[in-house]
């Protein structure tokens, strides 16, 4: 089960509660089912041994978008970049595409052909192929279902459980930007006026982070680089949040981890919106989702090879901490060397 | 794209528009897709030759189900069966399930575990295995999607397109039952009262039809069999109504049709309820969708031997018509001997 997204609503049902119980009741072992409910994506054998990887996200109006804040395109490009994200961080290669759709009666045609565009603007840098899906009316507004089918190499994906004691812990490009967009987009408009005329955070800064929000970069160049390689030996996406998602993995890997606060990696455009709005960047970092960079693992003796070839292929990658034994629990170390036990702040919407 | 479903609302968009502009933008040809958009089902081969089938079905509160007639377990049984038989209609057999789910911040944990109940119950026989999902909480009711994928043996699949001119044209068990259920669900309590109060429907034929609307049974077992032994040129299931699919294939295989409306395989249940509503029984028949029945076409020199052979297995079969010319049109020859052209009375939600 892929994990939910961020913006906060109630519920009485937790997600992770019903993941469990399905994992329970039908998540039953099989020779050809390698990974089933609760990885970023299930991966199934055929007889001819290869490795089929499946990922579904469903995004729904007024949790996972707000129409008022970004156009059909952008939403369909989010939607695809969520799924490719997932695909990425089991080290996979994405290949099809399955789109289930519900819409509002006052949709229009342009409106659902946007949405496709922004979708295939996505996929197109891998060549993914469209190749079927199924188109409903809807009674409560937009509802896309998108599911993503790849393959990955046979005996090797890159799975949440693999986390070992002594492993660091590194994450792709920087983070925190894509919760920075989301905030500049639901500023109410007096609050906008007020900060522009302060000018404390530029043009480019706000684009730049907008952007990150509107259009992500699912990372699959990097999950196939750190799989086929055989740097990593846990990976997830992160969808719900650093904190939440090193939360799967110490989990699932029955781990505990020190995350190094000053170590995070953080965008010039990220520190300049948390100066220019008071905020402490590394709440933004630690509890932001959806900036889609990869969370992964990597044995001692694989740091040196790692970071030597990630230079040469200009992958941008941050230690930012260790894994520890599982009864050292999830801490972070502050600036101040202050270690505090971290807080289960990812966002989703059935807390 | 998988057919929609026959719950009449009205939107601005039609399905089949869409479908043709997706098919234009973005079916591209690639020897990888088997066949992509506008079937059933995409079929998608692999490097070692294998085929496999995928197809995934939307269904959204208030357009394909109401939560006042039908339990969670009945919707989520009805939802594997939509998608079991979009692998039935093309011969294949189902291996694993993704479920994508919203649900309204009402839903407790049992309504959502009675839907996978459900949804299980239906895929049991067939041993699917559920291998993930995503969930999330709604602002405009349930939503779920399925995503259904199997396998069918290679260079062997059924498609809508293979119709050819003289093929007779075949159903499976009986048509409209699923209609007539609806409309019992659907009636108000004082016709009910009227109704019982007369007698003229038995509780039996009462069960049945209702039954046959909540818990319909995909013909998974009955495409395969027509697949290996060849019987089919094209097969397509009815859930848009027999005059809806039937125009399908006579699209894809550019054919004409004449349907012997004597013919039709009527159930007892359904004729009762149609004296018993002074209804036409052929107009449930012809309109009536999501009786997930197969229909097919099948060769002149296969006929017997497929007769004989559904004798022999018990799996009921009736010959309702043949293909003819593309500009034969679609005909329908009725009790009397005339003939008429079939409307297009297919139910969608974007008419």
């Amino acid at each position: 089960m892929a994990p939910t997204y961020r913006l906060k609503t109630r519920s009485t049902v937790h997600e992770f509660d019903l993941i469990h119980a399905l994992r329970k009741q039908y998540n039953l072992r099989t020779p050809s089912v390698i990974r089933g409910i609760g990885d970023d994506a299930a991966v199934i054998t055929s007889k001819a041994g290869q490795w089929t990887v499946l990922t579904t996200d469903l995004l729904t109006e007024g949790i996972h978008f707000d129409l008022r804040t970004a156009t059909m395109a952008d939403i369909g490009f989010r939607a695809a970049a969520a799924n490719l994200s997932d695909i990425a961080a089991m080290g996979g290669t994405p290949h099809y595409l399955l789109v289930a759709l519900a819409f509002p009666r006052t949709a229009s045609k342009q409106h659902v052909l946007q949405l496709y565009r922004g979708m295939m603007a996505a996929c197109r840098p891998h060549r993914i192929r469209l190749i079927g899906g199924d188109t409903s009316a809807s009674n409560g507004g937009w509802f896309i279902s998108l599911t993503l089918i790849g393959t990955v190499l046979p005996r090797k994906a890159l799975f949440r459980n693999g986390a070992q004691i002594g492993d660091s812990l590194y994450v792709t490009g920087t983070i925190g930007d894509a919760l920075a967009g989301l905030k500049l987009l639901n500023e109410p408009p007096a609050r906008v006026k007020r900060h522009s005329r302060t000018a404390t955070l530029s043009v480019r800064h706000r684009q730049f982070l907008i952007g990150r929000h509107l259009r992500p970069t699912a990372r699959v160049a990097e999950g196939q680089w750190l799989n086929t390689h055989g740097f990593a030996t846990s990976a997830i996406d992160i969808s719900d949040g650093l904190s939440g998602d090193l939360r799967h993995i110490c989990e699932e890997s029955h781990v505990g981890v020190e995350v190094n606060l000053s170590a995070l990696p953080l965008s010039p455009a990220c520190r300049a919106y948390a100066a220019s709005r008071k905020l402490d960047p590394m709440n933004l970092a630690m509890t932001g989702g959806e900036d889609y960079e990869l969370l992964f693992t990597v044995s001692p003796h694989q740091r040196r090879r790692l970071e030597r070839a990630s230079l040469t292929r200009g992958f941008p990658l941050t230690c930012i901490g260790e894994i520890h034994p599982s009864r050292f629990g999830l801490q972070a170390l502050s600036h101040q060397g202050k270690r505090h036990r971290l807080a289960n702040t990812s966002y989703t919407h059935f807390t």
